[in-house]
Order: C-alpha cells, then sequence, then structure tokens
C-alpha cells in the first residue's frame, strides 16, 4: 500500500476529528425529547449547526502532539465547542450584537426566542463543566482543564473580552489596547483549546506549554484581526453571516480604527510567529496546519 | 462563663456564616478596578447586595453537620451564591421576568444595562467553577462538587426549570408537573447547597446523604411554594421587589392554579418533611432553624 502524502494525511485527521465532534457533542447532549424540551432544542440548534470547530480542532490536534488517543479528546472537545457556542448565542442577542443570522441560519433568539436563547446559552455552560467533571481523564487532569476552561472563558477572558468592547464602543483606542482586548475576546479560548488538548493528553512539560502558549497567542489574535478584516470587506456568502456588522454596532476594531495594511502585516506576522512556535516537534503538522488554515481564510480577501 | 442556649447558639452561627459568606464573596470576586471595569462593577453590585443567603447558609449548616471547619465551606458557599446571583440577573432581563427592582435595588440591567447584566450572569458561572477548582478541597472533593453544581444548575436543573416554566406559561398543568418543575427551579439549587457543603466537609455516607437528598427535597420545593404565594399574597416591602409579578407575565404558579389553602398545607408538610429527615441527628441544629426560618417567612402572610 502507498503511503499518504503527508499533507494529505493530516488533512484526512482534520477531516476525521471534525466528524469526531459532531458525534460527540451530539451524543453527550440531552436528547431533543428531554424535558424541558424547547431549552433542549435550542441547545441543541445552537451546537449542531455545522460551524467551523477550530477550537474542537484544536483539542485534537494539541492532543495529537502528545500522543493522546482521539477517544481522550472527544469530551474536552465537545466541552470547548459547547463554550464557543454559548458564546455565540450570548453574542447574537439584541442587546449585544443583535445578529439575526449565524452560520447562514436563524440565530438561535430568532429561531426560539430571547428567553430560551439566554437560557440555552446557559444551560451549554453548565454542560460543558459537567462534562469534563466526569470524563475518563485523571483528577488532576479534569481539574487543569476545568480551571482553565473556566480562568479563560471568564470576566478576564473570554466573556472579559467581549464587556471590555462594550467599554469602548465608539472610542479610539491604542493598537496595543486593541490587541489585549482581542488577546481576551479570542485569543484566551483559543488558549484554552490548545491546553485542554495537552492537558487532556497528560500533563505537558515546560517546553512543551511554552511553546503551545506561544502558539496559542498568535493563532488567537491573529485570528480575531483576521475576522475584523472579514467583516469589513468580506461577503455574507462566505461568512455564513452579514457583513459590516461591526460598523452597524458602532464596534472599534483593527478594521474601522487602522489602516488595513497595517492590521494585515501585524495579523501575518502574529500567524507566522504561531506556526514558528512549533519548529522542531513532531506530530504539529495539524497543529500547523489549521493556523495556516485561519491564516488562508483571513488573507482571501486580499 | 455561662454556656449560651441552645438556639441563641445557633442563630449566633448563622449570623456569623451570613457575615463570612460576604466576606468570602468580596474577597473572591476580582477587584472592582480590575479591566473590563463596568463588568466587574456589575458582577459586585449584583452579588454584593444583601441578599438573605440561604444557599450560602445552608452550604455552612451542612458541612458543620459533618464537623468541617468554616474555612473549608467559603469557597463552596461564594460558588453558590455566585450561581444563585448569576440566576437573578438573567431571570430578571426584559426577555425573562422584566423586573425592575431586586434587593430593593435597580436589578442588574437597570443599574447597568442588558449586554452588561448579560455578561455578569456568565462571568458569574465561570467564577463559580473556578473557585471550586483551585479550592484547598481534595482532588476527588473538588470534582464531586464541580459536577453537583453544574448538573443541578444546568438543563435538567435550575436553568431547566426556568425554560420549563417558559413551556408552560399560561397553560393548565397538574399539581404534580407544577412540583415537578418547583423541583427544577428551586430545588436543584438548595440540593446542591446541601450536598457541597457535605462534599466540602468530606465525602459523606450514605445514610447521610439520603438524609440530606430528602432535607432538600422537601424544602427546595416548599421554597418554591412559598415563594409563589409570597408574591402572590405579599407587599413590596417585605419582598425588596415587585408583588404579583407572577401574574404580570402570566406565569403558572401554585398561586394562580390552585387554591391557596392547599398549597399552604402542602407546602407546610414539605417543609416538616424536610425538617423530619435530620431527626436524630447531632450538629443538625442550624439546617433545622434554616428550614424553620423559610417556613415562618413563607408563612407570614396568612
Amino acid at each position: 500500500m502507498m503511503s499518504i502524502p503527508r499533507d494529505n494525511e493530516t488533512t484526512f485527521l482534520l477531516s476525521g476529528w471534525k466528524n469526531r465532534i459532531e458525534i460527540a457533542i451530539e451524543q453527550r447532549l440531552p436528547p431533543a425529547n428531554t424535558k424541558p424540551v424547547r431549552l433542549h432544542q435550542a441547545m441543541r440548534y445552537a451546537t449542531l449547526n455545522g460551524g467551523k470547530r477550530v477550537r474542537g480542532l484544536l483539542v485534537y490536534a494539541s492532543g495529537y502532539l502528545l500522543g493522546a488517543p482521539d477517544e481522550l479528546l472527544d469530551t474536552p472537545a465537545a466541552a470547548i465547542e459547547a463554550i464557543q457556542c454559548f458564546s455565540l448565542i450570548h453574542d447574537d442577542l439584541p442587546a449585544l450584537d443583535n445578529d439575526d443570522i449565524r452560520r447562514g441560519k436563524p440565530s438561535c433568539h430568532k429561531a426560539f426566542d430571547e428567553a430560551t436563547a439566554i437560557l440555552a446559552g446557559d444551560a451549554l455552560q453548565m454542560f460543558a463543566f459537567e462534562q469534563i467533571s466526569t470524563s475518563s481523564h485523571s483528577e488532576a487532569q479534569r481539574l487543569a482543564m476545568i480551571k482553565i476552561l473556566a480562568e479563560d472563558s471568564g470576566s478576564v477572558g473570554m466573556i472579559g473580552g467581549g464587556a471590555w468592547e462594550l467599554d469602548i464602543s465608539g472610542k479610539k483606542v491604542s493598537w496595543k489596547e486593541l490587541e489585549n482586548l482581542h488577546w481576551l475576546k479570542c485569543g484566551k479560548l483559543i488558549h484554552a483549546s490548545v491546553l485542554l488538548g495537552a492537558y487532556g493528553a497528560k500533563v505537558p512539560n515546560a517546553d512543551i506549554l511554552a511553546r503551545l502558549e506561544k502558539y496559542a497567542y498568535g493563532l488567537g489574535i491573529g485570528y480575531q484581526i483576521g475576522n475584523d478584516i472579514l467583516d469589513g470587506m468580506g461577503e455574507f456568502e462566505f461568512l455564513g453571516k452579514s457583513p459590516r456588522s461591526d460598523q452597524q454596532v458602532g464596534r472599534t476594531t483593527f478594521f474601522t480604527e487602522f489602516e488595513v495594511e497595517k492590521a494585515k502585516n501585524r495579523m501575518v506576522e502574529l500567524f507566522d510567529s504561531s506556526i514558528n512556535a512549533l519548529d522542531g516537534l513532531q506530530r504539529a503538522e495539524p497543529l500547523r496546519q489549521i493556523a495556516n488554515q485561519v491564516k488562508e481564510r483571513s488573507l482571501s480577501v486580499f
């Protein structure tokens, strides 16, 4: 049998993991006929809706780096995607971004109603922690994953990033402040994804941890600069949601505040530093390919 | 020195614990000047606002039953109160109960804004899990507490109870369904409080666990029947919020659906079964007194 060329092999891995994520979420969520029915329908609607699953893929790719079998990564991957989907449900609410469309379909509060959407987002947070607390990992691994997920999602993590964005809405900010904000808003959950994969495999050593931190930092902020640019320059068909939503809600972004060339250059620099952090590591191809794919997507409008 | 009479001793314990709860929350929340400032202000506003702290008190009282020093119970008490306060913030939102007043003051979305209130509620959930994951308990105790808190708060717990209530809004329901709903909506977090105290002390034995489960069931549902009655018959000054809010939002409650005498009788029966579950136990006086206080408050309108 011919060996599969390296790039195809990685593509094959990633595509398998994407399938695993869908199954992992689907099997772990309560069935749609569980009482209260409307809530469980909304939770499933908002999670099983064709996301790109970048964060879930990072869990598998990072665990793969450390030699973990996929089975060990299903629960942390489902958990991180539940947190990501909760944040999208709440971000889309009228009081926040007021987005009616998500991933090409009505957002949760449009498909259901605002009250159900708020509660579905809340319940997905609980779901994530419940899943990790009962996973098959060692007690130390489970507690490390719970701590990372709670910190990186919390008031000085992802949720804090959303609130910080409200604070500066319509104001002039420095490049540095916007990068710090984006690190919270987008970077921290990327960080959590990478670390959940690592701790889901085993407790990582200091060198690996430092490299993964650097990988997450570059990818996390680069990703958000890319989102700003795509919102400013992309089209509906590509985004699966309305472009120019940032301007509509008066959001302060890299695209609205700075020269697009400057944003693009810094973004590329961040992606490259992310990828370079993996230099010399075995089994790092999936992490590298994910960063390259996010980079390519972010550059696709140029 | 004269020994303090038994009842006074318990009152003294409870009042000391109430102070501990305020300090435990205050010291564990990020300072109000932490970025993003408005979010952290909102989190503190909505948690340090003079609640009755029944759930936090249950943590100490249950831990006391099992002989734990108070220090071991500060973190689970702060965590359960954070979850309770998150649920009140989200319940008060315009899309849910649309309550402008909470504990005699503007509710969080009125004092701040809807977006900040949604995010503050989200961040308090993360805060609760982060706190327990890094507490000084054994790994097994921490994981047990996290599992209980996530399950009892989640889609088949407290949050599920809120959603179930939306499902039946304006509909006729059986007594049994309403009790099941109230077990989720109010009872499950009472259950979590009692069990967090127990597991915060040590892993409880089967007899103690069965008694605590029975105590939580009677108190949890009795408490919610009491809330229904107080909403229907109480006054603003007593409640610290607008009465008759249930009717205003078309909620189906024990008060709106059934004879008040029948509701009252079942409530008393539940409280009594709760208290009786503690028969013969040493160090159960605080748990008994909490149930008696909730019972008295619920009966105060008759």
